[in-house]
């Protein structure tokens, strides 16, 4: 791959980069990295236009072209992708594991919080509050599902840190989900959503498990029929959207609106990014040290501490699971997207156990201990293992205050819910 | 049973009534309502002491004994079961469907509010926060249950009026329940708990659901055992009840002290009662006084509008059902209780279709038709069925403030829920 580099100026050939397949970019970024690594030692620095190219490219190469706000009434702004880009920035400066060389370049240009791998989280700016307000309420309703039993918040408990904590989900007729339920905390942060990936917003992902038949087990023209009976939500979405239809669209958008605000900021680690440097004691700042030194950072990394990249499961030696679950390539088709599963954020992760998309590891401790050995190969004694998921605990951020929403009553029109046929 | 009635007097015979079964004393309240009506035209007043010795001699012959107070500590005093002896009056006022002539009685000695047979909710008042805190997130806790996926607040949902609103509620492993859920709003106004007022008091019925294999499917030891091992929980109940053990008895009386909190006052009908003649339109109006004349009121009455009697579902003619509750009668073993059942409150009532402890009537207009026929013997027409819905619609409240809870994560010793087996 080192020939996808001019050598002798240590830039991309991006034209030639832009056709590559996407297997074919790591590598390559890694290669760069390293010969910035050997430049940088003799006084030569990347070139920030550089990063701007590349952090584009990467997107392409996950998404399969720009993102798109996820309001279609705004024209798509530079702005609009700038959080992928820093993303996708942090992605880049940490494949290839190239953390600790990378450290002291970062260092030596920037402020101490941006030297950091990882950034605090900012609070939620509500934009819309009636938008939001009617996404709580829809988040919370249970006769968006078949039974009338189900709403986001079973799965997505925001008592419990935003997921139902089980090994997987329960759904309609207490089917077994094929997975287990990741959080809705800081879900705005994600590249994309679902462990595959497979919606691209949260507005996408939204309209998915109302549908499922093994999660909430309705339909759009049935939940549709349901809001559209009730007075008071045909009232709401007029009030927000300023029509009566009440349109999936909208149901997906509000919902995304609220979610958009379910981030957790002031965790002690991000009060000792922001310079309280007596927020954290010596165990949890060790195992911040370990979990850059060793390499966690290269995935685990940006506000969301993961979240903003798909790897394999199993990248040293192969994961062992009874889980079917293949990961990104039910997505892409590609036989090397198989076991990739987008990194989850590690913020709250104390709040959640079991771990894993197959919830394979119990404990915070067994899952640290998993990931050295199967992406790092390398075994962390014990000493190390309690240190990382010490530093872990700090990431547990501000849980969103909900004030839970009283929904309007059915009218006699409401189609009842089914639960037991 | 004239011969238990002083005639000369019109005093009771106080000592061989408490002596006589249940069964025996609504006809001689009807009996001595009836004479006190024919001496009231003739001037003749009935004595208060009696007002509080009949209203004591119901409670007994309701529970058995004399409530005592929920909270072990403290001694039981006469202003302990005041409520409980409020609400026998209104009983005992209504009891034979007497109101028209005591409507009247009442109105020629008593103030506005007071002449009338439903009185307005007060607000709740917490004495102790820090258990009604704790008792919240018990409420909300789904791994009081044995898969962690359900919560006291999945079928008594505080987003929708107290209650799923289903048929019957959904237990674990998608199990049909035996009964309509009943909602938690209001229901410390409850002369009992459960449909058949098996539980005597809040704190009784919160124990049951929890260990019922039919709906969480846990067990106290089990439930004990997850609460003990999360430190915040253990430091949580030693805040509150001064020790770290732990106990059933802890647990529940925090539950019931939450629920007490679960008041709706300061609905419409609240308001005109207090004096506001412009909180309730003509038809409302309309709708409370056919409410009244024609009897529904003699069961739904006091604050709760209900809640306070047990009364026989299908008095004029049986109630067809293929539901197999035969209500009170499994409490008492008694054949004269079959098909008795708790008088719902009508509190909030719009909020919660369907109707009935076996949802038989899908709405609220069903309901009324229904109730005239089988309580009262009598076809409303459709005008009158519209009144008196317009007129339960203005009992719908304040509902709770609830901000949700955020619980405290499992630690490595917590069970992990097994929803799957």
């Amino acid at each position: 791959m080192r020939h996808l580099i001019c050598d002798k100026s240590a830039r991309l050939d991006l034209p030639h980069l832009v056709s590559q397949p996407r297997r074919c970019l790591i590598p390559v970024m890694r290669d760069y990295l390293n010969l910035h690594d050997a430049r940088h030692n003799s006084g030569c620095h990347m070139h920030a236009e550089h990063h701007d190219l590349i952090a584009i490219l990467i997107i392409k190469s996950r998404n399969g072209s720009l993102p798109t706000h996820h309001n279609p009434r705004r024209a798509v702004r530079k702005q609009d992708f700038q959080p992928q880009m820093e993303m996708a920035m942090q992605s880049l400066k940490y494949l290839g594991m190239m953390f600790p060389l990378w450290l002291a370049l970062a260092a030596s240009a920037a402020p101490s919080i941006q030297s950091e791998p990882i950034q605090p989280i900012a609070k939620a700016v509500i934009r819309n509050p009636a938008m939001v307000e009617l996404g709580k309420k829809l988040f919370f309703e249970p006769r968006l599902s078949k039974s009338g039993f189900i709403s986001c918040n079973s799965c997505h408990n925001l008592s419990t840190g935003g997921s139902d904590n089980l090994s997987s989900s329960i759904g309609d007729h207490w089917q077994q989900g094929p997975i287990r339920s990741p959080s809705v905390l800081n879900s705005s942060l994600n590249v994309a959503q679902f462990w595959d990936g497979r919606a691209k917003s949260l507005q996408e992902q939204a309209s998915g498990p109302i549908a499922n038949p093994r999660e909430m087990a309705s339909n759009h023209v049935l939940a549709l029929d349901v809001l559209r009976s009730i007075p008071a939500y045909v009232n709401e979405f007029d009030k927000v959207f300023g029509n009566r239809n009440v349109s999936m669209q909208q149901v997906t958008m509000a919902i995304a609106a609220f979610e958009e605000t379910l981030v957790t900021p002031d965790s002690r680690f991000d009060l000792w990014l922001k310079g309280n440097k007596q927020a954290l004691n010596a165990q949890e700042l060790r195992g911040y040290q370990t979990f850059k030194t060793a390499g966690c950072v290269a995935c685990h990394n940006g506000p969301a501490v993961g979240g903003n990249s798909f790897q394999k499961m199993g990248l040293v030696s192969p994961y062992q699971t009874s889980n079917p679950a293949q990961g990104r390539a039910g997505v892409t088709g590609k036989d090397a997207d198989r076991m990739a599963f987008k990194v989850p954020s590690l913020r709250n992760v104390a709040l959640r156990a079991p771990y894993f998309h197959d919830a394979g590891a119990p404990t915070l401790e067994a899952a640290v201990a998993t990931m050295g050995k199967l992406q790092l190969g390398r075994a962390f004694n014990q000493q190390e293992i309690g240190d990382i998921v010490a530093f872990l605990h700090t990431l547990t951020g501000k849980q969103p205050r909900i004030v839970l929403p009283v929904l309007p009553a059915s009218s006699n029109d409401t189609p009842r819910p089914t639960p037991f046929n």
